[in-house]
């Protein structure tokens, strides 16, 4: 149902490389993102607290790569240094002590795609935390810690377990929100490494307040249906 | 991708006929959603301020059901008349006013799905509204204003354009998030009326938080890929 005056928004993977840190690169969602990332021919760097325990993810992702033609290169470092090896840096961290690790990170001038997603569980099961009073987002915190960086948001509703799983392509699309159309772009990009096309753009970033939590209800339809749920936009 | 133990969530259209009174029958969301009821075999009465606004809108959804065998009666009334005529009630109602309204409506004892979106538009775009500081949403002010009825959100991302439209089967999912199960099917078994399979458990109520701001996402959408943008759930 493209329309002809509709931008050049599904053009499948383009030939752009990017180096990419990320950090959180040892927990499953960044470890996973990084490897897809690899996989279409990216440069990764996974990061983490201390570059020892990196150093052996990195090792991992590089040896399931091994035999996959073009794969781009994985290495590990502490968080700081991989944010300097790199112009786009993906934070894939808990939110629990998210201010505090972006606020310590050399972030300024990079394009930051934040995938952090504020979540609170409990018997009921999952839900989105209120950020500043409903008036924020990780994404948006991040932006303003970090003044300046340019921040989006993105990759928020993506199943770890399919990221490091056997599927070539991933069925979902990638939401991409943010204030500036270059950095979007940027996520839109190496959103094609998990889905085959490029990322959907989901309008200005302050939207991250309904991508965080989104994840809540994919959680709950998890839990229900035993699956690993995603999201795909119809009509585009 | 469904597994085995999966609940039988997609079994397709079920026999089921419901009287479905809809509230803001006037309106494009309400017509759209009484006609795909109908048309699948619903019976509906479309509910105004004044059965006098009912009745023409009523008349043109009939006009347009003409022919299509099975298809349910389509009425107009009064709001409170069309509930008290009904065992399922749909709010289809803008947020402002929604209060007033859903309070002085005669609910008790009924099933009630809310599909009340509560944004804000201001040059940046939509974006949802911060209800109860983060805490609330429609759905759950209207539970909470009628404790006798058992209220439900669901049918919040559909384009009302595709509902007034050709398309015989909607593309899209549709999401249905409540506390009770047995009101919970009642909705998941009307969507079936667009989509052409049940409706998705999306968990408890208070996750209308997240599907009714997500509509600003895809009225960002639209407006960037000019498109009627709707939201499909992958792994189900």
């Amino acid at each position: 149902m493209s329309s002809p005056s509709a931008p050049e928004a599904h053009d499948g993977p383009v030939d752009q490389r990017y180096t990419v840190a990320v950090i959180g690169g040892t927990g499953p969602q960044g470890k996973g993102l990084g490897y897809r990332f690899a996989k279409a021919g990216h440069t990764v760097v996974l990061g983490s607290r201390s570059a020892e325990r990196a150093g052996p993810v990195a090792a991992e992702v590089t040896e399931r790569l091994a035999g996959v033609r073009g794969a781009g290169e994985v290495s590990g470092a502490a968080n700081a240094d991989a944010c300097a090896a790199a112009d786009v840096v993906l934070l894939a961290v808990p939110y629990d002590g998210h201010a505090e690790l972006v606020e310590a990170l050399p972030l300024a001038g990079k394009t930051v795609i934040s995938c952090v997603n504020p979540l609170a569980f409990d018997k009921r099961g999952a839900h989105g935390r209120v950020i500043d009073g409903g008036e924020g987002s990780a994404a948006e915190e991040a932006q303003r810690l970090q003044p300046e960086a340019t921040v989006v948001g993105a990759f928020h509703n993506v199943s770890a377990v399919l990221l490091w799983g056997e599927d070539d392509v991933l069925d979902e699309d990638v939401l991409v929100v943010g204030d500036l159309a270059d950095a979007k772009a940027v996520a839109m990009d190496l959103a094609a490494a998990l889905t085959g096309r490029r990322g959907i753009d989901g309008g200005k970033l302050r939207l991250a307040r309904q991508l965080e939590p989104f994840t809540a209800v994919l959680i709950s339809i998890n839990r229900k249906y035993k699956t690993h749920a995603g999201l795909r936009i119809t009509g585009v």
